[in-house]
């Protein structure tokens, strides 16, 4: 894993040179992994599984405590380990003193402000002026390279075939809750060390909802039935949606199934390096506010994709930037009416030169 | 659940009015649940599903967006919902306005230091003072009433029903990844909502890491396997630490079994209220050091148990405050010998006026 990302130290060095800073405190933990090929995870932001400190010049380090001193040297071998007994901030200190460090950045966006405060007293003391970044690294990894292409492309094949699998098992009268279980449970018998996000699973007025969160309502035969689930396989992340139908779908369903497949080529066939994802959005809504449903497609057309499920880049109304070679986003129109149903339907994508490569083979209810 | 926390609301009021706040944002998320009834789960601390505004005077708000709508609606039922369809600050300046809060308190220990700053652009536009605090929620959260000792209970009791099961079909050969799958499994086909954490399997030397990751490596007869487990129902943890043997325990095994569970006894029988933390931490300890393995248990004694499966009070040789009725704390003593294994037992209990009450009930490998 840390070959994986040879170079992305070099940048980051590079990087703080230009902003005339003499370190970066990395606390993000898939910054953390992405740097380092750490793999240890966070209990929560309180209780983190260490911190890099990545100085301009010299090595850099891995402050953890010493029930991850095993795995921090196994994995971050690129990394000097320092384990802090009693918290983070005394070994910062010393280091900070014994580096010189004087100018330190740190992620703002990953840092608890109460621990912003004990850094900042800390940096008073030692006279260290503090920078807070935002998606420093993150932009890094906007970009993913082969290895991590190769990745996230066994990701979504892995997702496929827990979907195929437990898809074939839908019978009206399973809860949507039974359901989400069995991919979850299906994911992890072949592999996958745990879903990326809680499993959607939501039938008839439930897939109206787009963040819908699995009940005990049964599944009915006619309805529509939205599916999104997504796993981790070393690291990467896959994220995927079908909607499917229990026995013969209604010409309303047909209907709508096809302007959201329609939806979702336009937004891939205009996929390529150089166009911005708020076009990207702006050419697959258009197709859904041309046939009159602009209301009700309420939330962006995708996100990246990588060591989170959702990062970088998006596609959206906000996001101005042109795509580059090698990102990896999702592409998800989807169609949501009140009190009956919806339908979302996302594949994943990487983004190349002259086009894009989708990652996805299912076509299970996506070619009605 | 709402009514659940009946008198919540107004002891933080008064405790507001105490401080001279005009009123609190409340971001955490099970002090959200706490005081609203509202269970909705961020999908990260960078995507929250609401926020709390309780001013001192008058109606308390939930803000959230429409994805949550519905179910805030439900749920929180003695609070207004305001939806932010553009995010939470714009919405926030709306409110702050309205109620002419001029001193607002927000959780530092839950608040991202980006999203402070841009709390701190917004409070500076509008001339309101900001203060953060840090525990303050939590600190009513500590002693349960009898509704949430009931929740409390019946998550342990489940929490056994599960490790018998999967105790009954152990077997040496089966990978402690695999044992860790079954019992998170189970715990989700009996009706739990989730793991409460990371579910530990670990056998021979990786039992000597108190926070183990499951491993492919098979269970071992002879050894010693750590099982650390707990669930969530109805947004309540459980803990449960069981320390098992395939086949029969060698000499040494059992007098360190008996150590242990001595010590965990010790521990127990000290609990009452009036009693600190870091005096029942020693009680505990001191049967472990007099065996001369001190340097062996190096970690705290306990921790209490509620909404969070780690929150206060801490059973270490930090916390010198005096317990209370009805907090709930777990007593976990454990020796940790490198390259042979460990054992850790893990029983959690009810501080009482006189003592306490053990919640678990399950004997495997007590007392050997």
């Amino acid at each position: 894993m840390a070959m994986l990302m040879q170079g992305a130290l070099d940048r980051i060095r590079r990087s703080l040179k230009r902003r005339q800073l003499d370190a970066i405190l990395v606390t993000q933990p898939e910054n953390r992994r992405y740097l380092s090929g750490y793999t240890a995870r966070d209990h929560s932001i309180n209780e983190s599984a260490g911190v890099l400190l990545i100085p301009c010049e010299g090595d850099p380090y891995l402050l953890t405590d010493s029930r991850f001193h095993l795995q921090a040297e196994d994995e971050a071998a690129d990394f000097r380990i320092k384990l802090y007994p009693r918290g983070l901030f005394p070994l910062l200190r010393s280091l900070l003193r014994k580096q010189r460090i004087k100018r330190l950045a740190f992620e703002s966006h990953y840092f608890l402000h109460s621990t912003s405060q004990t850094l900042t007293k800390l940096a008073d003391s030692l006279k260290v002026e503090l920078e807070p970044l935002t998606g420093f690294i993150e932009e890094l990894r906007l970009q993913k390279n082969d290895a991590e292409l190769a990745l996230i492309e066994r990701a979504v094949l892995l997702n496929e075939e827990v979907f195929q699998e437990i898809y074939k098992t839908l019978r009206p009268g399973q809860t949507e809750k039974e359901v989400a279980h069995a991919l979850e449970n299906c994911m992890r018998l072949k592999g996958a060390e745990r879903p990326s996000f809680e499993t959607i699973v939501a039938g008839g007025p439930n897939a109206a909802l787009p963040h819908a969160v699995p009940s005990d309502r049964p599944l009915v035969a006619g309805e529509t039935i939205v599916i999104d689930m997504g796993l981790v396989l070393d690291g990467y992340c896959s994220d995927m949606t079908r909607t499917v139908v229990l026995g013969p779908p209604d010409t309303k369903t047909i209907a709508l199934f096809r302007l959201v497949r329609k939806a979702q080529l336009a937004g891939l066939n205009s996929l390529r390096e150089g166009i911005s994802g708020m076009v990207v959005d702006k050419i697959a809504r258009n197709v859904i506010e041309r046939a009159g449903l602009g209301e009700r497609f309420g939330h962006g057309l995708g996100h990246g994709v990588g060591l989170n499920v959702h990062e970088g880049p998006s596609l959206n109304y906000r996001n101005r930037k042109p795509l580059a070679e090698g990102m990896v986003v999702t592409v998800e129109p989807g169609v949501y009416i009140p009190n009956w149903g919806g339908i979302r339907l996302e594949n994943m994508a990487v983004v190349e030169k002259d086009g894009c490569r989708v990652l996805n083979r299912d076509t299970t209810f996506l070619d009605l």
